[in-house]
């Protein structure tokens, strides 16, 4: 735990999008039940054997949302980088989730955590807090969902891939300039649909962007796609 | 469309579990952008390209929600049964929901429509309208991980599959009198476990459950699932 003041905890609770739906009791006494923790990269926050660890609210660095077969086998569902929120680690107080998601960190990081039992006694008393918490799920069930077709149906991102390595390996050059539009109208696909698979790729060091260039930066991993 | 009165809508809508925290001036409003629509086993409700319909509700019959690749490949998400309400049929309302599922009848059904413009005005005006509907998709995240696990890790509904396959050609019959709970110990599972996995065979048709009996009604999709 990172020693912090109340005013600190303070205001980092206000970038909550319910804060300003608390009363003032509540909003007094939520500080007390938040803290500050810093973990290192690899560390594993949240598990189906691991206590409920409530709320988080990634302030630096990154944590990955996963799903981990009894054989061992992980599938990546997300990322969550600074500023945003994650509520399955609370997945104890809501009754509506009965799955169990496994959170580790990406890179080291520091991650507000606001107590389960908090949690569960907001949601219970203010109905901002239940529709904040359920709203979170969903959008996040729209992240799994992308991801799940992905990997289901197999189609987009292996002709993504194998059109990022044809294109370098005809100009000899790892970095290709061309524009998600550009590339989008070549594949016969969206505009959208390319720079969230192109996201994607970058969030798992595959490739880099940058302002109208596009680095492949792991070329093997890319060719994988394809097997 | 089903010719139905104002009390007969009326009479169904209230079983909505927000209907109670309508105003008068809502719950007297919203018999009219309700209507009862029956379909016949295979049309199909809900898809990308169709416009999307509202909020069901199903009074009789089943429907299906599901996941087309581009290939035509389909996945199984969850089924609907009497009873049961579908709010990603209101996708368009939902900007917390970026994703498109189909839906279609498994049998002649009927179906209690709120459109989707009457939802989305709701969930502006009364909060609990708007909990109602997240809450609906959180616990339906929960249905499609538990399907998603079970297609991408391939463990349980293997081990169960070939044990009701082995245990009938054991005793010749096609009905195995086995409860849910010995079988779980047999296989070193929880009951629950049992139940759920069960219960998806017996919704794909590939066994029927009774009263501590289970009868095999498809014994070549059972063993497909062992390929």
């Amino acid at each position: 735990m990172i020693p912090t003041s109340e005013s600190e905890l303070t205001a980092l609770l206000q970038k909550l999008p319910f804060w300003e739906h608390l009363t003032a009791e509540e909003a007094s006494w939520l500080p007390g039940q938040a803290s500050l923790n810093r973990y290192p990269a690899g560390a594993i926050l949240h598990s189906a054997q691991l206590e409920c660890i409530g709320l988080l609210q990634i302030c630096t660095g990154s944590l990955r949302v996963f799903l981990l077969s009894e054989e061992g086998r992980e599938i990546t569902l997300y990322r969550l980088g600074p500023g945003e929120l994650c509520v399955l680690s609370a997945s104890c107080v809501l009754h509506s989730i009965t799955f169990d998601v496994h959170i580790d960190a990406v890179e080291d990081c520091t991650v507000l955590q606001t107590g389960a039992s908090a949690l569960s006694r907001l949601m219970q008393e203010n109905i901002h807090v239940e529709v904040f918490a359920y709203r979170l799920i969903a959008e996040h069930f729209s992240d799994v969902m992308w991801t799940m077709q992905q990997i289901l149906f197999m189609s987009f991102d292996r002709r993504l891939a194998s059109f990022l390595l044809e294109e370098t390996e005809v100009s000899g050059s790892d970095r290709l300039k061309m524009t998600h539009e550009q590339i989008a109208r070549l594949l016969g696909s969206a505009r959208e649909v390319v720079s969230r698979m192109l996201k994607y790729f970058s969030e798992e060091g595959m490739v880099s962007l940058g302002r109208g260039t596009i680095q492949i930066t792991d070329r093997e991993k890319l060719k994988a796609l394809l097997s």
